[in-house]
């Protein structure tokens, strides 16, 4: 486990000048520079939308202008549209533990998990029990469910507590379906153990690493896991709505089938044979054209993670990330109290992700208080039913935006801006 | 059945003036201002990736630095983001003839292909057999291939000619599965009589609109159409790779279940319930989060589009798709005979889409025969076995193109460049 002090954060920041040392310390600090962020504001969403590079405007204007405008058709060629989802996925594989042709960029992670879940039950015909956990994703659950109907009700997905994941494991699992941060408490789950478990028990596991890719350290080949899925708009920068990313362990490839057999995954796309061949390795996974501009602004985003990175290892992120959390933690804490906000997210950083929650008693109050924080420049999000939520993306925050995120906080909580009428006015996507 | 009278373009050009004269009193002409195409080239490629628009960049850009690097997560709400696959939707219904709330834009047209196909086959479940073209565009085939492959092999994909689609609407076809124009060749079904042949015998359908929509007109409600995909990455100018729609009759839309039940299609995706509920309309076809890069991009086409059009319908559209291509296969007639290239597409216009194709008895000559054309800045395209392919986007193409392209031709053909080594080296998309 690591700490606050092993990561340079001293036990307790008592004044925003020690947050402002933090930050000449911090070996991370210039990557800042990478993303454009509109002045006052101290953005704590990039767990829901990633900030933006400076280098995607000028990358989407190229693929728009130079390689759709002036090369036309050529691109898919010269540009390298047709190996894009190949090429970015080996990019995004380095990020999380995998082989360079493990990984491809694809669809949606909802669709993306539909093709995981059929490649993967249909590996373990004799069992016919999805587990998962009640309060995953909600969409993983949607996706599950949908498959399941359409299988012919013979399946089951179980769901059970988080916690009870691993005890839950048994001879008739034929997959575990596990988010490994929960987007609401921002629990982070043991990918290692978990998956070592599962396979004990004989399923196959499905990592969703939404709120993973990224943000920490994720090895998945060094734990063994068969599939994965995860998102580009988050901690990958991407923009919008993102292009997801899939993982499929190179020994599980040749017997990986997957019912959304679409030309992109055929083993000669542009022979145009009337019968599906599978590609042999990863692009099986793929389905239909891919949308080029949303691929290359996800790519200015990978790209900005790695360069900021440089050599480095994913350790310095996962290190910065969890100071930066525990900062906002230890400076909350006396509010929390005099406030009764119950912190959700454990205290180990190592058994939490890059966020930190708390719970309302009145859900209503969470959410009149990340609005009345927005309004201050301070951007989290409420997630129903009563939790405000803050994400700290590593690559572009500093310890001066926790300290004065927890000035703000105490100024709207001591105005009990929650009962603000303004502020409780709900919103379609909040 | 229209003709080049009819549309304007005399029985036979016999000079390029006169082709100037055809532009000078082309109402659409003053369209090919609204895209941006490189100097030097004639672009007979828009059947594969429309021209860019001028007024995409500029759109893109807003939507990077303003609507996410300014305003982060809010635009989801503020920009619209969340309910663009609608807005845009509604947009493309008024260009295919059907109601704003039966179209919707999403994911690829292979993965809406696989949606409306389970759908169908749900309400069919007395009939196992699907039945489409055995020259149907591969993911189509490929696609149907998937679900069958995955419903535990009761289903049946019954190939038959194209011509013979009709006369195949046996009492046991559960879903007519076709492409209304046929890529290689060009050949256009008619919509209005082969749905009702559908509907006589009991089965729903499918219509990929791939080749149509933009390109001339679709009255998807007029013809009592059940279900169709179309494509946003062809005639309506979206991008390389752009998101691709759906089309559910308004009758269907209560009865329509899908397996890719990601949270966008949930009635209340923002209240994360466990349980999948389908939104109530067409909003029941969207599954993960929409590529808003890739989406914006297409709404510039599609804008594009309406601004051209402006109060008329797409008949004028239509109508100078059929002088072109009229005015390509006269002009080709003699050298087509002379080089015995055999113009596989129908001569009647309303039997064509905007294409027109011819196949070379080598098959390496007619690769290496638009490879020669490319050279000289006339870009069309090679399908194989043996198929040279031109497309005419009427929006943006002239007569003069027409005449010019030809010429170009001419010397290609003279020259015998199509046994130049230089231009039979294959690429991989070609």
């Amino acid at each position: 486990m690591k700490n606050a002090v092993q990561s340079g954060a001293p036990p307790a920041v008592r004044a925003r000048e020690q947050c402002a040392e933090l930050d000449a310390r911090d070996e991370l600090a210039s990557a800042r520079e990478l993303f454009s962020l509109p002045p006052g504001v101290i953005y704590l969403d990039g767990n829901s939308l990633g900030a933006m590079p400076c280098a995607t405007a000028a990358r989407v204007k190229d693929a728009i202008e130079r390689q759709w405008g002036e090369k036309l058709i050529t691109s898919w060629n010269d540009a390298g549209w047709v190996d894009l989802p190949q090429r970015l996925g080996a990019k995004i594989a380095a990020l999380v533990g995998a082989a360079d042709d493990e990984v491809v960029v694809a669809d949606s992670t909802s669709v993306n998990l539909f093709k995981l879940l059929s490649g993967a039950l249909a590996q373990r015909p004799e069992r016919k029990v999805i587990l998962s956990e009640r309060g995953n994703f909600p969409t993983d659950l949607y996706i599950a469910q949908g498959l399941a109907r359409q299988l012919g009700g013979q399946h089951e997905l179980r769901l059970v507590e988080r916690h009870d994941l691993a005890a839950s494991l048994t001879s008739d699992i034929a997959v575990l379906l596990a988010t490994q941060v929960d987007y609401r408490t921002g629990s982070r789950l043991d990918l290692a153990s978990l998956t070592a478990a599962a396979h004990a028990a004989g399923a196959l596991t499905i990592w969703d690493l939404a709120h993973s890719a990224g943000a920490f350290r994720v090895e998945l080949d060094a734990a063994q896991a068969d599939f994965a899925v995860g998102c580009g708009y988050k901690y990958l920068n991407g923009g919008p709505g993102a292009p997801a990313f899939l993982f499929v362990a190179r020994r599980h490839q040749q017997d990986f089938a997957q019912p959304l057999s679409g030309w992109f995954g055929h083993e000669q796309p542009f022979l145009f044979e009337p019968d599906y061949r599978p590609a042999p390795g990863i692009a099986r996974a793929l389905c239909g054209s891919p949308p080029i501009l949303s691929m290359v602004a996800l790519e200015a985003g990978v790209d900005t993670m790695r360069e900021a990175l440089g050599g480095d290892s994913m350790a310095l992120l996962e290190a910065k990330a969890a100071a930066l959390t525990a900062c906002f933690i230890d400076l909350v804490a006396p509010l929390a109290e005099e406030y009764q906000l119950e912190l959700v997210t454990p205290r180990d950083p190592a058994a939490r992700g890059n966020q930190v929650s708390y719970a309302c008693a009145d859900g209503e109050r969470a959410y009149a208080l990340t609005q009345a924080l927005i309004a201050r420049g301070v951007i989290g999000d409420f997630r129903t039913p009563n939790i405000a939520r803050f994400g700290f993306a590593p690559l572009y925050l500093r310890f001066v935006d926790v300290w004065d995120a927890v000035e703000h906080l105490r100024v709207v909580l001591a105005r009990h801006e929650w009962d603000n009428a303004r502020f409780r006015a709900r919103r379609a996507v909040t």
